[in-house]
C-alpha cells in the first residue's frame, strides 16, 4: 500500500503517528511518503498545494491527513487553498462520516439510546463550489451572492453510493436530508434522484426530512437513522450535530472518497489542529485511527478494517474516563489490539 | 390593539384560542379579525394568500398565526405560497426565536446548565429568496442552482437589531453564525457588517462561529450563547437545534418582525399543525402563548409581555410531567396567572 501522509499542523503529526502505528500493524507492506502541507508551510513559503505535490498525491493508493490550521493564518486560506482544493481536485464526491455511540463513551444526551449512523455527504458541489460574487463592495448597495450548483451527474453518484452502503447494512434504511420546501430547484433534483436510484434498491426503505427537522431529531431521536445522504453544506452541519451526540469530534472520523476509484481517497479526523494542546502528547488519536479503518475499508481490506474498528470499540469500552488521554499510549493499545 | 388571526390547520385553531385567551386577559381593547388561510382554504378554493387579504393584514397592529400544513397538500405549496410569502411581503427581516430552558422543563441534554439565548435570524434574504433554476430537467445533464442573495441593506438592518437586543440584555454578548471560510462572498459581507455596526455598540462583546461548530456547541455548551445573529438558512437550522435542547418545538416561540415598524409583525409557534393530535384538545398552547409575549413586547407592551412570560415560567415549573397536557386547561391557567 502506497500511502501519502499529510500530518499537518498542531496535533496533526501526533495523531497521525498513532494512526500509522495502527495501520502498519495490519498492513505489512505499507509504504509512506510524507508531504509537508499546511499552516507551517504556507507561513514559511506562501505555498498551499503546489501542482507537483498534487500530481504526486494522485499516484498514491490513499492519503492520511492529520489536521490543518493555525490561529496565525487568516481564516479561509487553508480551507479553500488546501482542504477544499484537495476534495475538488481529487473528485472526492463522497464525504463519509460515520457517527456511532460506542460503549463507554459519554454522550451529552441524557438518554441517547443506540446510535449508529453513516452520513454520506456530497463533497464536490452545492454551495461549496465557490460560485458567487460581490457587487459594490463596501458601499450601502453591496450585494453578495453564493450559488449552490447541483448536477444530475453529481447528485446521482453520491445517492447511488449511499444506497449501496444502505443495502449492505442490516437496517437498510436511507434518509435524504435537504430543504426541498424552500430550495425547490436543488431539492427537486435531489428528491427525484433518490426516487429514481431507489427504484434499483427496493430492499432499502427511504425517508426524507428537512434539514431543520433532522437537526432536531439527531438530538431527540438519533437512533432512528441508519444511512443519511445530503448535500455538501447540510452535510457539514448535520455531521457535526451527529458527532456531538456521539461524544464529540474527538472521536469523529471521515473519508473523502472518489467512489469511482480514479483518485485516491483522503482520510482524516474531523477535529482540527487544536494548537492549545499541541505538542503535549494528550491529543486523542482515536478519530485518526477510526479514519484509518475507513481507509482500509475503502481499499477493500475489510478484515483489517474490522480489526481496527474492534480495537477501538474494545479500548473505548474499557477506558477509565478519569484518566487523561496519553496520545502514544492510546496508539500503542490500539495497535496491539488491532494487530494482535 | 387590532389583531389579525390566522388560526390555520390542525392544532392551529386550538392553540390560537388559548393564545387569544391569554392576550385578551392582558390587553382589554383587543379587536380580532379572523382570516381563513392555510391547507383547508387551499384545498377548497385553490387560494393561498389573495391580494385583498394581504392588504387587509397590513392594516393590523400584529398577526397571530397558529399553524399551517396538512399531509394532503404537496410539500412547498403552503410554505412558499403563504408562510414565506407573508414574510417577504411584510418585510419580516427579523425572525426572532428565543430559546430558554425553563425550570421544570426536561432537556434531552444530560447536563444542559442554564440556557437563555435569543436567535435573530434574517428573514428576507439568503437562500430563501427563491432565486435559482433548473437546466435540462430530467436529463443526465440537469443542473439545478440556488442563489443566496445578501445585501448590505438587508444584513445591516438585522445585525443592528441584534446589537440593539444584545445591548439591552445583562450579558451583552452577540455571536455571529455563518460559514465565512467557505461562503466567502456572503460571509465577508456579514463579518464586515457585524464589525462596522459593532463599533457603535462597544459595550457588546462579539464572537464568531462557523455554523457547523455552533451546531455542536449548541449541544455541548449552549449556556455560552446570549444573542445570536445569522442568515435565513443557518437560522432555520440552528434555531431548531436550540429548540431541541431547550425542550422541543412544543415550547418554541417566534416572531417575524419588520423592525422599522412599517408592516405588522407575525407571531407564531415554531411547531407545525400536528394533524395526528388535532381536535383532541391535547396540543400544548405554551409556544403560542410565548409568541403572544413576543407580540406584546414588539408592540411596546413590555409590562404585559413580562406578565405572560412570568405566567409561563411559573406554570412550567409547577407542571406535573406525568399529567398529559390539556389544551384549554393550560390556557386557563396561563390566562389566570398573566391576567391576575
Ligand atoms: C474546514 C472546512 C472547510 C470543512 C468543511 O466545511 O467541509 C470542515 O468543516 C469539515 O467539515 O470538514
Ligand atoms: C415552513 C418553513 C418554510 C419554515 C422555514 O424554513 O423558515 C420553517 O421551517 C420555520 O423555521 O419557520
Amino acid at each position: 500500500m502506497r500511502l501519502a501522509v499529510i500530518a499537518g499542523d498542531g496535533i496533526g503529526p501526533e495523531v497521525v503517528t498513532e494512526g500509522l502505528k495502527v495501520l502498519g500493524g495490519v498492513v505489512p507492506d505499507l509504504e509512506t511518503t510524507e508531504y509537508d502541507l499546511g499552516a507551517t508551510r504556507w507561513q514559511r513559503t506562501g505555498e498551499l498545494l503546489p501542482d507537483s505535490v498534487l500530481d504526486e498525491l494522485r499516484g498514491h493508493d490513499a492519503i492520511l491527513l492529520g489536521a490543518i490550521g493555525d490561529p496565525g493564518v487568516p481564516p479561509g486560506i487553508l480551507e479553500r487553498g488546501l482542504l477544499l482544493r484537495l476534495r475538488f481536485e481529487l473528485d472526492h464526491h463522497v464525504n463519509l462520516r460515520p457517527a456511532k455511540l460506542y460503549d463507554g463513551v459519554r454522550s451529552p444526551l441524557a438518554e441517547p439510546g443506540p446510535i449508529d449512523m453513516l452520513c454520506v455527504r456530497e463533497g464536490t458541489e452545492g454551495p461549496y463550489v465557490g460560485n458567487g460574487g460581490v457587487l459594490r463592495r463596501d458601499t450601502p448597495h453591496e450585494v453578495a451572492t453564493e450559488v449552490s450548483l447541483n448536477t444530475a451527474f453529481g447528485v446521482e453518484r453520491v445517492v447511488r453510493y449511499a444506497f449501496e452502503r444502505a443495502t449492505a447494512r442490516p437496517r437498510r434504511h436511507l434518509t435524504l436530508i435537504h430543504k426541498t420546501n424552500v430550495l425547490t430547484h436543488a431539492g427537486s433534483l435531489w428528491s427525484r434522484t433518490v426516487e429514481e436510484v431507489g427504484a434499483e434498491f427496493p430492499e432499502v426503505t427511504v425517508a426524507y426530512q428537512h434539514v431543520d427537522a433532522a437537526s432536531m431529531f439527531f438530538i431527540t431521536d438519533p437512533g432512528r437513522y441508519d444511512v443519511i445522504v445530503t448535500d455538501n453544506l447540510f452535510g457539514d452541519i448535520v455531521t457535526d450535530v451527529a458527532a456531538a451526540v456521539t461524544g464529540g469530534i474527538g472521536l469523529a472520523a471521515s473519508g473523502n472518497l472518489d467512489a469511482s476509484g480514479t483518485h485516491p481517497g483522503m482520510f482524516e479526523p474531523v477535529h482540527g489542529s487544536a494548537p492549545d494542546i499541541a505538542g503535549q502528547g494528550v491529543a486523542d488519536p482515536t478519530a485518526t485511527v477510526l479514519s484509518v479503518a475507513l481507509l482500509l475499508e475503502h481499499l477493500g481490506l475489510g478484515d483489517q478494517a474490522r480489526k481496527v474498528n474492534a480495537a477501538v470499540a474494545f479500548d473505548l469500552s474499557t477506558r477509565d474516563p478519569q484518566q487523561p488521554v496519553r496520545t502514544t499510549e492510546v496508539g500503542d493499545r490500539l495497535a496491539a489490539l488491532a494487530g494482535g
